[in-house]
């Protein structure tokens, strides 16, 4: 093979509310490789095939003077996020050519690896599109698998709301529910983020941008489980419509990232409803249940029985596209950059 | 014993604000009564030796039809709340003359009772002042007792942020936590309360009318757990000066009851940080924790390891200033009202 360009995207700009598809994130090719002769010193290169556009990425393009839960986007650095590589060559004995390798990997087409540290060979028994280890199968399945185990305690005939239901969380969340036999009330923002809620089994669905989140749950509530994606408003109507000892499992605040939060005003109902409020990230919880997620999961998701949806963009230069299309809840499915096809 | 006017407190208007101490309930002496002749019909009847007056009981103070943890106050009926009371005749089998009963009583001299279903029946072999069971051997004393085996978590060499710290439930949290190896910082809104805080272990305490918590949280935080019995400005500085994973014991929140409510701000640390919050209510922990509470924590009070200071007020007739100041802060310990001395 002869040298290519191994081009990437970096961190351009910390924006101040929603990223700017054009100036946050930058694709340019400043480095060239020959990935069949570059010298590996034991180490293993491997050629990115997919990388995850998820909403938790806004958090880490800030001051990297800022402590928050996921590190800093170094300006002027590749972004990373969780994606999936084929190893082409290798000197690393854990590793072999042909293996394909899950975790937080670099925006460029070619990347050398020390060591497997954070990161998993996939095995893949079950043919599912690389794609999906980085969805269903990976970051956003595992945080509605997870964090349902260990925090819903849900009971047949309770009552759900989930926020974003039509994200690839939220709609993995859905059909947890559904099969756990709860009545699930699922929100999005767009008709075709409910027509897919709906095609999952979401026994009420609305657009939040059309019809005030307290409305529904006024007719539809009272509710035992809220599952939180968005924060501000759906917070606050979940709180005014919760049973006692309602379980809201907190995931996520994207009202709040870009734009002047919503400020809930009825916390009072904290106590007074003996309410239990779970804050969690994966990364804490995969560590106890990542095993039987992967043993479990894609088989499920391969026999067809967990369903998903996903908005690919092909090539690395859609980048910043695709992020801004996140952060504004315009991606039509799990947001997927397709970096190379094999 | 001649005949006697049975005192009582009714519940006369629903207070906007603040309760009003003249207005809001009213004493007055409409039946008479003579203890040791009427009849009892099986049933038993008490001498109301004290009654307790707490935060939660302006949460009774409501619209009946609006639904709350708590049954609403009725108009033109007596109060009733934690007290104790002397059996003075009994024609019930498990109730004799001299048992002291502790439970929700009226607020009046004289009551005659049915049986004992959700009162409890005082051996007190540690010969407590009888006030001490409404207060720390009483449902506030459950309250901390209870909700910190739940769900503190606490670990020697953490950092707690008790609010309402010179309070009967505050000031109890703060020597169990001390016990655990804690670091206390505990805040109150006068001298006195700030004087009793720093004489029972709080290592660090301020009032909450001249400085900040979010001050005080930055020098002498980050935070582990955070007990809240009052909302607002406390509530949003224990979230900005959290640990990871801390725990948020969500007991009351004073602040809010009477005033308009101040709006929290900083919500997206709950996930963001994975805090865990936990709304609580006495009266379901006690299920589970009554029989030890009982067996051990009288004792300890008795022995002065666990300490506790009281505001009484002499007579029926000052029930409404009591609650009054209890809504404002005012009172300068537990507040009980010594209905009759024996």
């Amino acid at each position: 093979m002869a040298p290519v360009k191994n081009g990437r995207v970096v961190f351009n700009e910390i924006p101040t509310g929603f990223p700017d598809p054009k100036r946050t994130v930058i694709y340019d090719e400043p480095q060239v490789i020959d990935p069949d002769t570059v010298p590996l010193n034991g180490e293993y290169i491997i050629k990115t095939l997919v990388l995850s556009i998820d909403p938790y990425m806004r958090g880490r393009m800030r001051d990297p003077d800022i402590e928050s839960y996921a590190p800093p986007l170094i300006l002027g650095k590749p972004l990373d996020n969780y994606g999936v590589g084929r190893v082409l060559r290798s000197e690393n004995p854990s590793v072999k050519p042909g293996d394909h390798i899950y975790g937080l990997l670099p925006f460029q087409h070619y990347t050398i690896l020390k060591d497997l540290e954070g990161l998993r060979i996939l095995e893949n028994k079950e043919k599912l599109p690389w794609s999906a280890y980085v969805g269903v199968a990976g970051m956003p399945g595992q945080t509605a698998y997870c964090a349902w185990k260990e925090y819903a305690h849900a009971k047949p005939g309770e009552t759900i709301f989930i926020t974003a239901g039509g994200g690839p969380v939220g709609s993995t969340v859905i059909q947890i529910a559904k099969r756990d036999g709860l009545k699930v009330i699922g929100s999005a923002g767009s008709a075709e983020k409910i027509e897919f809620m709906k095609k999952i089994g979401a026994d009420v669905t609305f657009n939040y941008k059309t019809t005030k989140p307290a409305e529904v749950l006024a007719k539809e509530g009272p509710i035992d489980i809220y599952w939180d994606n968005v924060g501000g408003e759906s917070l606050e109507a979940a709180l005014e419509y919760a049973n006692p000892s309602a379980r809201f499992l907190m995931c996520g605040a994207i009202t709040q990232y870009n734009t002047e939060p919503y400020f809930v005003k009825n916390l009072i109902h904290i106590f007074a409803k003996e309410l239990k409020l779970y804050g969690f990230l994966v990364f804490t919880l995969l560590s106890k249940y990542a095993d039987e997620f992967y043993r479990e999961w894609p088989k499920r998701v391969a026999s067809g029985e967990i369903k998903y949806k996903e908005d690919p963009k092909f090539g690395l230069q859609y980048t910043g596209q695709a992020i801004y299309e996140v952060q504004k809840g315009l991606n039509k499915g799990k947001s997927v950059i397709i970096v190379s096809q094999e």
